[in-house]
Order: structure tokens, then sequence, then C-alpha cells
């Protein structure tokens, strides 16, 4: 299933998306392609043409499988649902993934994967590139770790700095006088204790992005090559082609796509 | 008696809920099962059906009991009413307690209990399941406990800082713009013995949480493994169980449901 | 006389409402009883019945007999009107003063004298009950006590800071827009010297607050017997009762009641 | 001339007055005595009778004769017009002076003069009656002196901060908007160096505000006692009373009254 | 030409009251006088007449001259076009400069020079009169000087802070809100450099200004007594004056009206 | 391609513009001329004529050779399209440079390149005419350098503070109120840390760039002259003229113009 998130207008809006696009493809039903198709367009914007060859795709190529492995690498990170050098929107490619049975309630350790999964696509800029070479692309993926790791110190009570919610509840409102209004009740001294706090959980799992990249260079050359090639992965041949290379977590392959190995 | 903060008004609802629900049960007239009923509606929002089986559920079980024990065993509490599995509203699980008699007039005593049975569920996943499995589940009860610990310091002269009301009247207004004046009559040093005083009460009633639990593990099991099972637990089933493993404070026993006890 | 801050048009809605009155009595005419009651409902609110005996009913008793103990003892305070056990709005006790003749020229000692009269209540609870008990009841209290303790230091120029408005005038303006600007003018550091001074106050007169109840115990323990088998008491009934323990300050007495020991 | 800051409209609004009080006297014309009651009643309010007797009304003038004297005694400062014990609006004693020729053409030696002569009723207060007896009567003194002083040091560059504007134009600009703006461009370090040189000024002014009080003590006395006799003096009435103990610094003789002893 | 910032509705205004002015006085077509006093009204204001003699009339004087010499004597300062101690507005005497060819590109050393000049009226009071007889008169002065030493720090890079714009684009604009926005973005640290380095070069332009006070004194005496005679000086005489005493810069000369001396 | 970041509403725009100026030449059709033509007035505003000769226009033309050398210098930087001293808008000279083909993502070093081509023309000011003559006119340089340098440490990672978003997402948002609300998330002890990197990487930038202008000045000077002379020179005619000097890197060249050395 990879609606988990969606109301039941939104299920209505994807049945007519789908309809739509069968009535397009010239279809007489609905197929799942149509389906899966549709969920994408809606979340992530309309699919455009792929990069012409050159340095910046295959930076982008590395970026997306940098995801892709730091994600399948860290347990706990729901898995891989598919990878594509087709932009959407603002993105120049992307990795998908299958959101877990209880997106509401996630542990301290799925927390801390999406981080790593987050950054593993500046990691592999990094790395395979070098420092000068990065690129303004990892800033939504930047964006979205510090939010993150920030609920994780302020909200969720999962860092050092103790159970303690440091945002009145009206900081996660979306009113933004509300949101203003949070700085009040904080000194100072707790704003730099959060600071340090969300800074060491960003630095902990970017180090630990680092690493997946560079322990599995030989894998990502390979996924890159024939991701260039094809375009786009789904989440099983990208597991096939890593774990030519080395053995995946349990945890984070495609339940659904593999119902035996369920996870346990 | 359920209702100490029901105007008239909710009164009226609360009646009309439980004729409807009567009706729905073929019934002629509303039983205590209806009015029951009908009060968990109005509070907490619809009841769903208990998630399936496995480590999230088991979680939750943990969680509830450890709110539970945690109050049971903090002198000055109020009495556990029922513990269950069923989720409402986004509470995947639900404690609930019969408030006292005078809940306008509370004691610090009484106050410092309430934080420790609201991190009693965090505290039963960060012991039983440990450090990286603990949830976002908890982020309300560490609202809620933030928001009362400030109270204490700030609106009630209940710590060191003294008999000093440290914000404006206004702060506890619901205007947004009065509370974010609160903010320009304290300075920065002030602003930070708030912060100190507040960490330092929830991490006494952290640390005594996690004893309670630590101390009181085979009752916890076992509790635990009857709640699965059963799904709800009343007041009086879960003292039931829990004065199987040791003696229960008089004063957080349910004084409606056992009168002969009533507080001394 | 005990309508000092009224205007023409408070006084027309006290004849009104005492009117209103002693046609419910089914008296001719108002008495001084109708205007007293009166009174007593524009200002607290309406009165309601007294709580049943218990904890929390002593509490309030000692709470009460604490303000006027620490009112009445210390040189320059308002003298006591009477004292209730009867609610009214939010309060379960009352303890009334007489307003003294220039309510408008008051000096350095008599604003000090109502901070210790203000700390009596929060007082006896600590002495009494121990510090555990001590109640949210005192928050109102507490509040007075910052506010009156504020304006000394920022207003009237009577603490060591010296005759300096550390305020502009627009901070006690009630436009709120103009006292959220009154912060700008002042550096942290003063901010800081502010709370400082203002904390030493509250310090200060809490000290003498307990030093009152400590010294009177026996009194005490007898007024709020008195109290609460007659559950009123006027100012002249608890002056008798504390004159049997202890000589009563000249200063405080009521003046109107007893005009032969008027203040010299 | 004592209307240096009336513009035509409010000179037509004094005859109007002065017209409607003549008339009320059974005038046939205005005459000096119309126009001056009138002056005063525009500018401080509608007057009142005096106080009774009693330790307020004595306060009240030594308050008053503390700023006669210390305004005279201060060279530079604008020469007393009267002091009067019948209050006006909030004020319960008003001593009047004569503005100068130019006030807008001010110096910093003349600043300074005003703020000792403002404080001159506070120091009064805490010499005579000592400085648990200083009232909440010296509250809009205490706004004025701040106010001057604070200009001193940031508009007029009249301290060892130096010739610099410390706040933006805007922050003289009746728009509470751009005032509240003004915050922008300070740092925390200068508005601390503001804090304290404003202190330092009105420090040395008060000391210099006592001064002249101890050492006029007899001359005070004397003056206080005429003043509660008469209710009102006569700038020329004080002087001639404080001339039979000390010189009085030319500069500060009402220079209206006395021509022939004009400023040199 | 004395209208460089003037827009084409500028000077259609500017023609018309210059009409008028030629209209009043008589004549049949407009001179060169009436443009000239017609720019002075629209750009100062309302000429009045001269104060009378005596104390404050010598100090307007000596302010005045102050501001020419130091302006003079910096080389980079646009010439002076004319001295006047008839008032306009606010302003008790003014001093006029011609602008520059290109009044958007100005270099470092031309704003320095410009903060020279601005300064040099209060330095001629304090050296002229003593550090206590400074006035008020200097306040605008002040500001200006205040707003082209931050412009020179924050906006165009010309200080030790570096070629960085401290302030937002949008700290420029004439938005409040945007203005205040532009706080923000800077640290306390930064914004106390900006404070430091602004001072620094107020000092040290009050310090030259001040030097040139002092070493010019014979020909400031001799100027100031024309001045108070004639009221009004055109550059070319003040410039003939001072030349008696002193060669000056090049620069500094009006260069419309001394052509052959044109800027090298 | 001239046009990389204009919308189809744009390109219309465009059009329009150009057949006008077509029209208004007596051209049947548009050429390429127009098109340009209408581009630069649609970006920079409406050209002006050249300033007159002297040190102003010396000046601006060092400035604008100072953008493109340092710009050509620094590999990475988009190429020069052309220089002109014919003003436009607000600029007294232009340096146009053609995007590169992906402007939506840009590497660290790109960035890093357009600072130091940025900051080219205050360092030309500096080197050439000496440190008081450097002018405001670099002041919108210096705000985009600002602009930019804070992306790469707040936005896109690209510093020691680590791939950390600095700001919420919403600090990027053109809505005022949004971007206030920024700063309530941060601790000023990162917003210090914040200020010192963006200073580091400019500080480096514009050392970088007076290298560039102090190792050059004898091209400089050359190409100056001719650009004097000719008003506007292609980006071919500078690079020829450059080339005289030293070699170019062969990423600045530009690669429409001479498709033949396209970038590697």
């Amino acid at each position: 299933m990879r609606t988990p998130g969606f109301s039941g207008a939104d299920l209505a809006n994807l049945l007519n998306e789908a309809a739509i696009l069968a009535g397009r493809r010239g279809k007489q039903s609905i197929s799942v392609k149509e389906i899966d198709d549709s969920i994408d367009r809606i979340v992530a914007g309309m699919e455009g043409t792929a990069m012409t060859d050159g340095k910046s795709k295959s930076l982008v190529a590395y970026h997306e499988v940098g995801h892709a492995i730091c994600a399948t690498l860290t347990p706990g990170h729901d898995p891989v649902q598919k990878i594509t050098l087709l932009p959407r929107g603002q993105a120049r490619g992307l990795t998908w993934f299958l959101p877990g049975q209880d997106p509401s309630l996630i542990s301290k350790g799925q927390i801390f994967a999406r981080i790593v999964g987050a950054l593993g696509g500046r990691a592999a800029e990094e790395i395979v590139f070098g420092e000068t070479e990065v690129t303004s692309g990892a800033a939504s993926d930047l964006q979205q770790v510090t939010q993150i790791a920030r609920q994780m110190v302020t909200a969720f009570g999962m860092s050092e700095i103790g159970p303690w919610a440091l945002m009145d509840p009206v900081v996660q409102s979306s009113d933004v006088v509300l949101r203003m209004m949070a700085r009040n009740s904080m000194s100072e001294k707790l704003l730099e204790d959060i600071d340090k706090t969300v800074k060491s959980i960003t630095d902990k799992a970017y180090d630990m992005a680092k690493s997946h990249i560079r322990n599995n260079r030989a894998a990502m050359d390979k996924i890159v090559e024939v991701l260039l090639e094809k375009e786009t992965l789904s989440g099983d041949e990208f597991r096939a082609l890593l774990s030519e290379f080395r053995e995946i977590p349990v945890d984070n392959k495609d339940v659904k796509a593999t119902p035996v190995l369920a996870s346990t």
C-alpha cells in the first residue's frame, strides 16, 4: 500500500487522476500502473524528461543512489520503492520510499535513520566529486534533516536535554504568530543547548552517511551506471544490485514486494 | 462522580449522547454504561479498534501501564479509573484518572505526582525497550509535563525561585499578543533560572518514574500481559493485579469505587 | 467609608443593587447591611456557600488568617475589615481591608506592608502545613505582590536602583503595543537589575511574613478555630481575638469602627 | 509672558476661557487674574480645594518647596512663578516656572538644572521624612527626569558617549512602530552604555538636590510653614522668604517681575 | 547649478514659486535672485527674521561658521554657498553647500569630509563657549552624522569590518517593517562591531573638527563678527575673509563662482 | 541563449519590446540586435549616455573591468558577455555574463567564483585609486555578495558549520513576516557563527579579487584604455585583449560564441 497519509478526498482525487491517465493511454480500465503514476504526480509534481548526459546528470545519479544506499543500510529506515532520474517539480531526480505501517508512532532509531538517509545525497556528492563540487541541489534535504532533528530535541524528548517539550505546543502550529510566540518562554541558554544538540545529531548522522558511501563505493558506481542507462530503478532492482556487493539489513527491504521476508 | 469539570451545557450534551447511544444499542433507558462511554467519547474523541498484535501494540501497552503504575505509586495522584488499548483520536491507548474533589486548589505534592505519572509512559518505553526504541507517542505527555512544571515555577511560586509570579497575569491569557508581551518584563537571567528550575523538576520526576518502573518490573509484565489480552482494565482490576506484587498507597485508590477506604 | 475608589456611576449602581437586595429581603428601605452586601458582591463576585469541612477548608482558613495577621502586624497596612470562608468568584475565602484616606499618595513603607500582607496567606500554608502542601490558591496573591514590587522599583524610585523611572510612561499604559515598546529602551543589564531588586523586596517581605506566622502560631490556631466555626469574622472580632495574645500596632486598627483610637 | 509654547489656536482658546471666567465672576472685562487662572487650568487641569491638614499635606508642602529651592539654587533653571497646595488634576500641589526666552535652544547646563529641580521634591521627602516615607507622588517627576536625561545622552550628544545620535531620528517620532524600530540598530553594549550614562546623570543630580535640601533646611521649614498657612506663594514671595536665609543666583530670579535684574 | 536632486516636477514647482515671488516684488520677470530664494524656501522652509542680539545669537553664529570652516578645510567637501543667521523652519541659522557633480558616486574621503563639516557646529560651541554651554541645536547635525557614518560601515563597505553589506538591502528601504526585519540576520557581536566602528569614525571626525576650530580661532572670531553684522555671507565673502588668515584647499572652493579654479 | 530565467510571459514581453524597437528603427523584421537590446532593457533598465570624461568615468571603467577580470580568472564563473560604460537605471556601467546551462544546480566552487567576480569592482577601485577613493558605487555588489555568501552557509550547507539548514525554509520565503520568524529558532551563538563564517568567505574572496587585480594590472590598464575609447566591449573583444597578457581558464570563455571550446 503506497497511500498511508491519504484522506478519503485524496483517494477520490487519486482515482480521478488515474482514470484520466488511463483514458489518455487508450485503456478501458485503470491498471496499477496508472495508480502508481498518479500517486507520483500528486506527491511530487509533473514528471519531466531526464537531463542530457554530462557531469550534472552523473552528479544527480550519485546523489539519488547516495540516498538509497544510506537509507537501506541504516536499520529502521523505510525500504526504497524506486529511484529515478526523471525530474519532477524542482527535483532533478527522486528516490521514493514505502512508509512503514504506523507512521505516527516512530522510534528514535527510525528518526535517526531518516536523517542518515536524507544526508546520503550530499554525502555522495562530497565523497565522489569532492568538497568544492557539492551543489545547491541538497538544500531541501538539509531543510528536512534540520526540521526532523529539531523535533527529536524539542518535541519528542529524544536527546540528552531530556524528556522535556522545549517548545510550546503552539510552535508546532501552522499559525505564524503562534510560532513566533514560542521564543518568549525560552532563555538564550536553552536555545543554544538546542542548537548544539541538533548539530551533534546531524554531525553524527552525516559521519555515518559518509561511512556508508566510502564503504560501498564499488556498489555505488555499479548502481549509478545502471541508473544512468535505465533512468529508473525499482526498489527490488536496486536491492538486487546492492546485494551483489553486500548483505542488506532485513528490516529495510520492501515488505510488500517481498512478503516472505516480512519484518520480524 | 466522573464529571467535575462539566458545565450544565456539557451535562445536557452528555445526556443527549448517552440517549443516542442507548437507542443504537436497542435499550429502553440510559444505563451507567452509556453515560461512561459518552464521557469517554466527549473527552477523548471517537473510539477505534485496537492495533493488531506486534511490537507496537506491546510498546503502547507498556506505555499505558507505565502511566498507571507511576501514578498509583506516587502519593497525591488521582486514582486510575481505567486503562485501555482501544485508541481514541490521536492516542493509541489511554489511561484514565478520577479527578480529586477540588481540582482548583491543588498542592505542590499533587502537582509533582502528576508530572511523575505523565512521565511514566516514556519511562516504561525506555526501561523496557531501550533508549533507541522510545517513540514519538510521548510528545503530548511531554508538553503536558512541561506546561505543569512551568506553572509551578512561574505562577504558583512552588520552586526555589520563590513566591514570585514570574509572568505577568497576561501570560496566562488566551490572547496571543498579550502572551508575547510577557517577555518584555523579564531579564535573560530570569528566563534562564526558570528554564533550569523547570528542568530540575522534570529531571527529578523522570528519575522517580524510572525507579517505579525498574522496581515494579514483574508486576508490570503481568499487568501488560493481562491488558494485551483484555484490551481494557478497570482501575480496580489494575489495582488488584498490582496489589499481588506490592502495597498500594491508600490515597491513590479509587475513592468512589471503594468508599470504605476514603482518603484520611 | 468603604467606597474610596467608587465613581458616581459606581455609587448609583451600588444603590440599585442594594435596593434590589432590600426588595428581595422584604424590606421597606435599604439598611447598612444591604449596602455592605452589595459592595462585597460588586467587588468580588457572587457569594457561594462555604466548603465542607476537611483539610482544604482548614488550609483556606489558615491562608486567610495568615493575610489578616501579617497585615495587622506590619505597620502602615490598612486595617482588616472582615475575614470570611464564604467563597466569592474564584476565591475560596476572602480577607477584606479598609483603604486609608488618600489611596493615591502611598509611602514606601505602606507599599511594603501590602506586600507582607499579601504573602501572609502562602506563608501560613508553608509554616502550618509544610512546604509540599502549599497550594495553587496563592497564585493571584503572587501576581499582586510581583506587580506592586515592580512598581516600587520601576515607577516610584523606591529601591537602591535610585530615583529613576525605569519604564517609559507608556508601560503603565493600557495599550498593549505601547507596553511592548517599553522594552526597547532598556538594556539586558538594567532588566536584570530590576529583576534582582524586585526579588530582594519579595524575599524580604516573605521572610517577615513567615516570622509573623511563626511568632503568632497560638493566636493563629485560636482564630482559625473560631473562623471555622463562625465562617465570618469582623475586623473587630479578629482584633479582639488577636489582642488576647499580643498587642496590635495602633495604625492598623479599624479607624472607622474605633474612632477614639484614630491614627495619630 | 507665560505663553511661550502656545499656538494661535491655543491663545484663542485661552481668551475664551478667560472671558467665561470673567463672566462667572461678574466682571465687565478680562483682567490679568482671569488670564493667569485660565492658563493654569488649561495646562494642569481644574483646580480643587486644598487637602485637610495632616502629615500628607505637610509632605506635599515639603515636596513642592523642595522643587522650588533646588530649581532656584541651580544656575540656569527657569525662575519660580508660584507654588501652590491647591491640587489640579492628579497633582496634590504644583510649582510653576516661567520658561526662558528661547525654549528650543537649551544648553547642557540648563538641562541638568531642570533635572535637579525635578528631583527636588523627592529629595525633600527623603531628607525631611526619612527614606521609608517617600511617596508615589514623585512618579511623574521621575518620568520627566528620565526622559530628559535620556535625551541628553541619545539625542543631544551631551555625555561622555560623545557627539553621536544614538537613536534613529524616528525614535523621536510620535509613531509607535517607528519608535519600536529604533531598537534594531543598537547593540546590547550600546544600550547598556546609555543606561549607565543616564543613571550617572540622575545620580549626580539627585546628590546635588539632596545637598540643596540639607544645606537649606531652616529656610525650607520657614517657607513650608508660610505655604501651609497661605496655600499659595508667588515667585517673589518665595524668593523674599528664601533670601532671608541665603543669596539667590541672579539668573534664576523672575526676569519679568523684576525687570531691572534681567539676566546679564 | 544648485538643483542637482530636483525632479522635473520639482523644477516646475520651483519656477512657480519664483514667479509668485517676482510678482510680489513687482518685477516683470524672474531673476536669479527669485530662483535662489525659492530654492532656499523649498529646501529649508520659510525664512524668518534674525534673533535679537545676545549670547544665543552669538552661539548660533559660531555654530554656523564652525560648519563652514570645518567643511572648507577638509579636502573633498562641497564648497560653501552661503552662511546666514536668518532662521528657516526649525533652524536658527543655516550654512548652504553646493553639491558636487555626481552626488550618487561619492568616495570614502568625501563622506568623511561631510561628517567633519557636520560636526563643525558642535565643535565650535564646545571650544568657544565651553562644554556646559553646548546646546540642543546640534541635534539634527548629530542625526545626520550618525546616519552617514552607519552607511559607511553597513552599506558601502568603507570600514575595517570589510566589503560586506551588513544590512539586508531592505534596511535601506523606506518600508518600516522591512527595516525592522534587518535585525534578524545579525548577531549581537556584529551589531556591537558596527556600533564600535561607527563611534570610531565619529570620534575621529570630531577630533578633526575641534582641531580646525582651535587652529583657526582668530579667523573664526573675525568671520563671526562680520556675520553678526551682515547676517548673511556668500561663499565668496566667507572664503575671502578666511583666506586673510590661511590658505584654502583648492577642491573646496566654489567651482561655479570661480570656474578658472575648477577641480583638478 | 541569453534567456535562461525567462518565463513564457517574459518571452512574449521580450518579443513585443523587440518588435517596437525594430519599428522605431524602421526595420521590417526583428533582428538579433533588437532582441539583445530588449533583453538588456528589461533586465537592467533604460540605457543612458556615457558620463563625460574625467576621474569618475575612469573609476567606473576600472570598476567594470575589475568585475570582468576577476570573473574570467576564477574557474567556474560564467563567461563575460559584454562590458559597457553606457549607464542603465542606477548603474553607471555594467558587465554582463552569460549564465551556465543549469542555473538551479550550482556548485560551491561556482558560487565562490561569483563572489570573487562581484568583489572585483571594489577591489579594482581600492588597488588602482587607493583606499580613500573607494566609492558608494559598490553598494549593490556588496549586497549581492553578502546574500550569496549567507546562502552558502545557511541554506546550502557549504561551510564548516556543516550540512545543516540554519534557517527555517520560511526564511527563503518572500513573505516578510515569515522571514522575521526565522530568528526565533536560532541562538545568539549560532547567529554569531553564521556571521563569522560569512565574513571569512567574503574576506577570502576579496583577497583573491585583489590578487587578480594586482597580478594583472598591465592588462587592466590596457583594457580600460580601450573601453574608455569604445565605451562597450563584447566578451570576445575583452577576452582577446586579456589573452594578449595571459592565458584564460577554458571554463570561463563564452561557450556559445566559441562552441569548439565547449566545457569539458
